[in-house]
């Protein structure tokens, strides 16, 4: 007798696959730049999006998504600055994939969008493993989780384009050393780069927000000349 | 044409709870009282467990698991210590289910061990699924993590019996309520007990430590009873 050897898990990524796709073709049509913000729990991922939200609000028509096991305190919170805000709820799920990324976007509507940002489900392990079709995989790692999460967590500093690593005026209070989680990064990704922010002083979000604004520009421009 | 509806993870839940039972068996049959300690990565799991081997280890046998994805710091850090000590690796999966920490156990042996703690992956969402057959769920939550984390992530604060709200010492430098915090926990779970701690001015150790001490006796003493 013959059977099949049924590969659950890469059928599940390869489906993935084809949902970023499918939003990666909703992203070109839109002229819509997409952040896949990921970290912790307490991180600082809200109050650094709200940060950007006010630096580049003015430039930009921006668009949030905000995932949660539960609860809409973050979407209440982004509602606040007038952008174009859903929540979603993942069901106990401890990630969003690509599939229930598309959902959201088809849902909240991007039409008109210039910048989308997804605030993940705050998790170190599970949203890594799920490509959603973002221009940009952006991790927050705040000081006081340590600086040897990357090599607890690598998956997640693997995919990571930018490391904010977050409040950096907590630094003299917590022995976290900058020095000696660089490398621990970028062993994982040798392309990774590092803006050490806080989200309470604004230290370092200028520079952060400069970048990430020509990065926009630049995604936006191959779009045109598609 | 009839056919079958298979509920996948209530079949899986259902394993789980036939390996907790195995647990608690050879728990029972070596007197071992056994801590799941869980919290987000960089809430202070590994320190707090330090302190509790230091207090807690000329009085009874120690023996601790070390999950991680990867690596094996944490293992080093407590080998230190002289207790026993393995590391387990989840290879990839972000949570200990009951399977995987009877096989840990039977791993390591727990011959002759009066208190085991296994250190769950960082994570608030995936390891409150899994009850592993634990004598206590404990909860670190460290003050920047902030005090709404009971509203994102409500399963972690259900199934947890202590809190041990960690990094007391940097509260007024975060705005963490702890009298915000508390509420929202209870809401979830009224039976839920509070401990603010310093892993690292160890201001509030001995008071929990005390308390686990009494709950380790009795329950120790239960067993000598059966």
């Amino acid at each position: 007798m013959s059977y099949e050897i049924f590969e659950t898990k890469e059928r599940i990524l390869a489906e993935n696959d084809n949902s970023a796709e499918r939003t990666r073709q909703a992203l070109k049509e839109n002229k819509t730049f997409f952040i896949n913000l990921m970290g912790s729990p307490g991180a600082g991922k809200t109050s650094t999006l709200l940060h950007i939200i006010k630096r580049l609000g003015s430039k930009y028509r921006i668009g949030v998504m905000e995932a949660d096991v539960e609860s809409d305190v973050d979407a209440k919170t982004i509602a606040d600055t007038g952008v174009r805000v859903i929540q979603l709820h993942s069901g106990g799920l401890c990630h969003m994939d690509a599939d229930m990324t598309s959902r959201g976007m088809e849902r909240m509507g991007i039409e008109g969008l210039d910048l989308l940002i997804m605030e993940n489900i705050g998790n170190l392990v599970c949203p890594a493993e799920f490509e959603v079709g973002a221009d940009l995989r952006l991790v927050v790692l705040s000081v006081p989780e340590g600086d040897d999460k990357p090599l607890k967590y690598p998956l997640m500093f693997t995919v990571g384009d930018v490391v904010l690593v977050n409040k950096i005026d907590a630094a003299p209070a917590f022995d976290f050393d900058i020095e000696a989680f660089k490398p621990r990064v970028l062993a994982l990704n040798p392309n990774a780069l590092f803006f050490p922010i806080s989200a309470k002083t604004e230290e370092g979000i200028d520079e952060f927000c400069s970048w990430l604004e020509k990065k926009i520009d630049e995604r936006r421009a191959e779009y045109e000349a598609d």
